[in-house]
């Protein structure tokens, strides 16, 4: 086999067989393949697609590149959710608490954030002393103690992965939807986990702003995980305005611990607490989604959902002290209001301008080495549908470094569109797909 | 200026500017651009095109990239030739002499072969002791000697073609037309010419065999090169069946010295006159076409022609005897020949299987780094519209390593066809093109 060949045959619109996929990323690491040949596939692909086998192939060849997490001795059902990504979403933080309050466990290895929207990681950075880094003992014994565990991507799992998105994220091939899945599976299929909610985006401030993308996304994801042994539930969900009023790391920190004492908003406790349902009922811990969606509620109310995040956060080297005093987390050195021009009702915040302003601020990363300034980011006072008075506030800039804010203030005032007649605030929740059939894990 | 935009642009079809091209050339150089950064755009280029005026920035910007060589002081019209390539092409060792002995000046600076049809360099290497490695002034003293010079190209011609060129050979990028004339034509206008001629093949036996992208490609060549301020003509030529009777590197300069004695076949003779027609028009040598070919082949009938080769031999360090006895020049240490399994007329000798078969035996290069054997190859009996009898011989192989035999006879055997009724040779020269208006130099 020859890397010119097999680039060749794609270039042309032919499928590529399992033994050929499998060779290409075995090149990687024994430097057969060259990143410069890599790159040109990665471009065909693109250009030309693949089919589900195809993309299975890859999956299944990026999650045998490194090690595949055995947690078979720890006894229970073990299910995690995957976010394709959006602005203000923490619902990870909310989520993975009340599934383990439910008898689910949640081993979850997440990312960090590039561009608009915010990593999970980043999030819990803000924790003082939060240890997302931990060696596979480590992460077994936390999951075993508390139920669920949070930590980033270790060099272990799916290299190959890393190693094709930081060519991918270099030579402008992110957005093929054959390379966003088998990417998105190849890390989480490496987890050790029976099944795997998804949620993928759709609207303004997704990767993926058109619902066909989503839904095309959503299936093949499902069907491959399907394929490898896993039972795959994707939500498709809106994400037109962020979820929640905060965008930022330890603002979103502090949202996910009001949630989770039941006085979060409305619509990130709503799809929280589905997604959950989700896996609740994956893990078999509940006969029905109705049910399921019950027991999250009741996590929420006897607060053991909450007390799941203290452990975890003590298990992890943080402060657990923040889940009683969100006070303790980094803040700002200025805040800086924006008031409404006029009034009437908000008919848009768009998402993605909301998650580039605070990205400005310091919030998130404009390059993979940027540093991330867990005190800063955006407070939106008022959501799609509510009416406002002029001069009302729309919404604060969390603010260390002053110069950025002119920037990111003409951004937030172009996110915000005033009308004059009311303006009925999205659904949440699109679609739900399932393959090939939900139900409870053997 | 970033990379990763310019390759996200290309990707979604739009045209990228003069500076952005510019830019990304310049980016080789300087390190800017990374390798697999450009193979991501070669591709893309390859999916989305590239119009002209893209086309023209980026033969500038290679040409940009090293030297340019002034040759004004030389007096006289300097006129050049190239071929896209094919089998048995060894026109350019036959009219760079008649030019030269009608008065036209002949810089020439040629390549190597790569896969089944060989290069021009490779050729003149069978030659005993000729260098075509030669310094700037050797390059001008030899021209102005010998009214001709034939060398390879240096380091410092165009070095951003002579990257990019090997990384599309290792992406499969090469099939692309604005490439493939951006690389052409940044090597040639570098030579310090004042026009050029293009023998642009067409048909089985050539890189582009339809004839639509042989027409789109000698069409882009002459808008672009005469932007840039030179005289172009490009004949579109037929490729289905290998030029002259030789395939090979010594035979086929044995061949090119019997056709500057005026005993060479009549296909290789009458294209040869034809381009060197067009060069001494485009050199204003002649006043019509017509006159340009009384002198072509009137170069060769009084011997001039030939005497330009025997000193342009010598001034180059190579044995000039040559010219007189070809026997010299390195021969084989077997001949294979192939019969014909029925009697009847030639309907097809396929080109590239014949240049496939030359190469297996090691007259051309299946890698970059393989090395050429000068004495192998070869030699058709028959061509296409010839009669044939039973057991006659086709054609005969010359071999040194009698392992690829087998091969190369299957290959050959499967050139042929023999059929029952007549066929009837095609036309050489398809079409002729000329931008913006052919004529006599200034």
């Amino acid at each position: 086999m020859r890397a010119v060949d097999l680039i060749r045959k794609k270039r042309e619109g032919f499928r590529l067989s399992d033994a050929e996929i499998g060779w290409m990323v075995a090149g990687i690491a024994d430097g057969r393949v060259a990143d410069y040949q890599w790159s040109a596939l990665l471009m065909a692909i693109l250009w030309r697609g693949m089919d589900d086998a195809e993309t299975a192939a890859l999956t299944d060849a990026m999650l045998r590149s490194g090690t595949i997490v055995d947690l078979s001795e720890v006894v229970g059902p073990k299910v995690d959710k995957h976010s394709t990504g959006g602005v203000g979403d923490k619902t990870s933080l909310i989520l993975a608490p009340i599934a383990a309050a439910c008898g689910v466990l949640v081993p979850m290895v997440s990312g960090r954030g590039l561009g608009h929207a915010g990593g999970t990681l980043d999030k819990l950075d803000a924790i003082p002393g939060f240890r997302t880094h931990l060696d596979l003992r480590g992460y077994r014994r936390v999951l075993e103690d508390c139920g669920l565990v949070l930590i980033g991507q270790t060099a272990e799992i799916a290299p190959a992965d890393k190693w094709l998105y930081a060519l991918r994220d270099a030579t402008a091939t992110v957005e093929s939807i054959p390379l966003i899945a088998s990417s998105i599976l190849s890390k989480k299929l490496a987890e050790g986990i029976d099944g795997l909610v998804l949620d993928v985006k759709t609207g303004d401030g997704a990767y993926l702003p058109h619902l066909d993308d989503s839904r095309t996304l959503a299936r093949l994801m499902c069907a491959i995980g399907s394929n490898l042994g896993k039972r795959m539930v994707a939500l498709i969900t809106r994400m037109d305005q962020p979820l929640g009023i905060a965008v930022g790391n330890a603002i979103e920190v502090a949202e996910s611990i009001a949630c989770l004492r039941g006085e979060g908003p409305a619509d990130l406790t709503d799809l929280s607490v589905e997604l959950a349902a989700e896996m609740v009922l994956m893990g078999g811990r509940a006969d029905s989604i109705q049910a399921a969606r019950e027991c999250c509620r009741r996590a929420i109310a006897d607060g053991s959902a909450l007390d799941r995040f203290r452990r975890v956060i003590e298990a992890q080297g943080g402060d657990p002290r923040v889940v009683d005093d969100p006070g303790i987390l980094a803040s700002p050195r200025f805040r800086r209001t924006i008031e409404a021009p006029r009034g009437g009702f908000i008919h848009a915040v768009a998402a993605r301008a909301i998650g580039h302003a605070s990205m400005l601020l310091g919030a998130g990363r404009q390059r993979v080495d940027s540093t991330i300034d867990p005190a800063v980011g955006v407070i939106l006072h008022k959501k799609i549908g509510q009416p406002v008075e002029r001069g009302e506030p729309l919404c604060t800039l969390l603010v260390n470094e002053e110069t950025q804010v002119p920037r990111a203030e003409t951004l937030v005032r172009e996110a915000y569109q005033v009308g004059d007649g009311p303006a009925t605030p999205p659904d949440l929740i699109v679609e739900r797909i399932a393959a090939p059939a939900e139900g409870i894990l053997p």
